[in-house]
């Protein structure tokens, strides 16, 4: 009995990612289908509802499955590597924060219903916090006598947010709990305070490079956050809930809620464009309007309270796993930016009872096992081993989910010199390679996305 | 002018973390000093406090600062590993779930006050999750014809929960946001169920043998929960809240809420022992209580619909953190685990003006780089750059901390061949050693380390 007979019952046990071992729960939703509560639908909540990315919970929340949290994984592992570059140091604030504090900052009335509250058993009264300026505030005017040097200081965190949105939409998109990126910084004037935006803005551009998605900065509108200057990040795409306006001839771009949609308010050129963005990242100076309010001081060389300068900086995560799908798929595949895809290599070995089957299984093991060697794709390769299904019906599949490549090992691995198939769907194109050639093919991709 | 002069307005610019950056207020309360809403203090919990690791913000609730978070990344991460090890998929369940679920199993009444509930805008009814059976039996419910084949599942998230308890206490310990693991498992009938309840104790075996601390697993009761069979694993410590039994003859190790506390269970023996116990994990063999209660079935070889067999698995992560700092720490000085620390080695250059500081500088430079070559090191050494105070005075708060060797460059440094002082806190050890023997100490323990 050889290696392929012992295995046969349960095959393919050493490859690390096999796909009948992931909780993928696929359901087709008929195009025409009322969504629960009436939410609207969007094409990447359609997609990652259908392919088991997500599933939902309640209006506006939703699970997320083994695949979306490995993409999401991906996107916090990209914060984390750049927010450590600008010194921000990472801290966890508690979800539930005391409604005292943003009745002073008078944010309590001006959230209103948009709030989770609740009263706990001693009737105090707490929000589930939809971003934490107060709470952060309120901790660094907890610890007594901080002295001007240990600023700039940049605290941030990656935790779940909470909005009673009153039309929960889009899935990810815009959900009553989210997952946000948030950044706070603390500096003794505004001078430096906008050395510390500058630098953030600068890391935002950084990470958004990195996931691979065209973006756009454009100035925002402080709102009832409050500050001096803000902008925000956005994704192109009709179902943009915000309306940008490009001067054509200034530059200028802007949200339309800070500079109107008719002529350009720098150059008053009526040459301008408006395209509709989806808002994932929004910077803020704030100066001194939360730290005032909280008394978040520093003392200067004379020992003097002074308050602290701040800026926000927000990032919607769960946001922008959606809004990069729903920018890059088809209607009936999804899409994914390489640095976020679930795994970054489907492989399709041969069907089972075919003549290939045998040939394929071993050579099968052998290009996971080499492939799995190469950085950019260690733990990132995942196996279809449904060989009950034909490799056509597998190919489908995985088109459908949107892995950026599939490599699939059919009748031309029975050659003497066999060859792969390799799928490159960021390209559109399908060729042959043989071993090496696969190899190099990563290597190079691998090269490519470091250099650029 | 050269390389230390131009560094000298801003030293050690090379070295990756440096105390200086660090968010650490340092908060010395007095012994006697009563807590807000009279909570009571543990060893831990004043320490923690005292130290800047976490930080209160409401009866219960806890910021986690800089150190805390690095302390907390590298428990998640052990329990990834394991996680993976025994096929168990990560996903994320929401916060919220409708108080319809928790009112089909009953348990909205067990729990009564203890949990946070909120009315949404909607006039629906929702709990902040202490846990998630109904959740995830829900889930499952909701994927139609689940076929035999996908058994066993196993699920896990490592998300906050919530509970209003009456009395919050000893800090992490028992809080009212806390960071739990928490896996369920879906099998076909209740011999795999128990195969795989096997599989995930041994997995917790697997995960308290990495974090280091002596660890306990005991017969649990299964309480409200349900079920048919308990485990709990605990750390004892004077303050744990739970008392478990030991009988010398024949070695039954108990819950006393499952045993009584007077004589063995099992042999009637008087000769047993009590002690305190720090609960930390909890493993349940359900049954198809959630299961059948919201309909969470599998389809059968003849696509009959079937209850499926649970198990429900928790760890207290936030718990973990301060249980290993209890049981480890002195009065005065925190301990951890090393493999928890949140560096595991601190190095002391030398004070500015000293006639060591200019050898110092470029020794302690090439040292820090050289010590993070090591994968032991690697992202794991802090510099203490407050060289305006003395050395004596850095190794009093390094050792109150706890970082587990502490590498001072004194006097030494000026000799021919420049010896460090290496204190090794976890075997009360001080020796002096040269760079090459520095290196290698380090290289033996990390290979013991993988080794045990």
């Amino acid at each position: 009995m050889n290696a392929y007979q012992k295995a046969n019952s349960k095959l393919y046990l050493s490859v690390r990612n096999r796909l009948t071992r992931i909780f993928q729960p696929i359901n087709i939703v008929p195009k025409d289908a009322k969504r629960k509560n009436q939410e609207i639908l969007s094409r990447s909540q359609r997609l990652m509802l259908e392919l088991g990315i997500i599933r939902q919970a309640n209006p506006g929340s939703f699970h997320f499955l083994p695949l979306g949290v490995r993409a999401l994984d991906k996107l916090l592992h990209i914060v984390d590597e750049e927010m450590l570059k600008i010194g921000a140091q990472k801290v966890i604030f508690p979800t539930l924060t005391h409604s005292k504090l943003w009745k002073s900052t008078g944010r309590l009335e001006d959230f209103g219903s948009e709030l989770f509250t609740l009263t706990d058993r001693h009737n105090q009264m707490y929000i589930l916090s939809p971003t934490h300026e107060e709470a952060v505030s309120d901790l660094i005017a907890s610890v007594s006598q901080i002295s001007y040097k240990e600023f700039p200081l940049k605290l941030y965190q990656t935790t779940n947010k909470y909005r009673d949105e009153i039309k929960p939409r889009f899935g990810l998109m815009r959900g009553r709990q989210f997952l946000m990126k948030d950044l706070y910084s603390f500096d003794i004037d505004l001078e430096s305070a906008k050395h510390t935006y500058d630098e953030v803005c600068d890391c935002y551009n950084a990470i958004f490079t990195k996931i691979g998605v065209p973006f756009h900065k454009v100035m925002g509108s402080v709102g009832a956050m409050g500050g001096s200057l803000s902008h925000e990040y956005h994704y192109k795409a009709d179902i943009g809930e915000d309306q940008l306006m490009r001067c054509s001839d200034c530059g200028l771009h802007a949200n339309i809620d800070l500079v109107g949609r008719d002529k350009c308010s720098n150059c008053n050129s009526t040459n301008v464009t408006i395209s509709n963005g989806i808002e994932v990242g929004h910077t803020f100076l704030l100066g001194d309007k939360y730290s005032k309010a909280l008394k978040a001081n520093y003392l200067n060389e004379k020992k003097k309270p002074i308050s602290l300068q701040m800026g926000s900086y927000g990032l919607g995560l769960s946001r922008i796993l959606a809004a990069v799908v729903e920018v890059l798929s088809q209607e009936e595949e999804m899409r994914w930016p390489l640095a976020l895809a679930p795994y970054t290599a489907i492989i399709i070995p041969p069907k089972e009872g075919s003549k290939e089957e045998e040939a394929g299984y071993h050579l099968t093991e052998r290009v996971c096992s080499l492939l799995e060697t190469l950085p950019c794709l260690e733990n990132n390769i995942l196996l279809d081993d449904r060989i009950h299904f034909t490799i056509g019906r597998r190919i489908i599949d995985a088109r459908r989910v949107g892995y950026p490549f599939i490599i699939v090992i059919g009748s031309k691995c029975m050659e003497q010199m066999p060859l792969f198939e390799l799928v490159d769907l960021r390209r559109n194109t399908s060729i042959n390679l043989n071993e090496e050639q696969l190899l190099l093919y990563f290597k190079e991709m691998f090269n490519n996305v470091h250099a650029s």
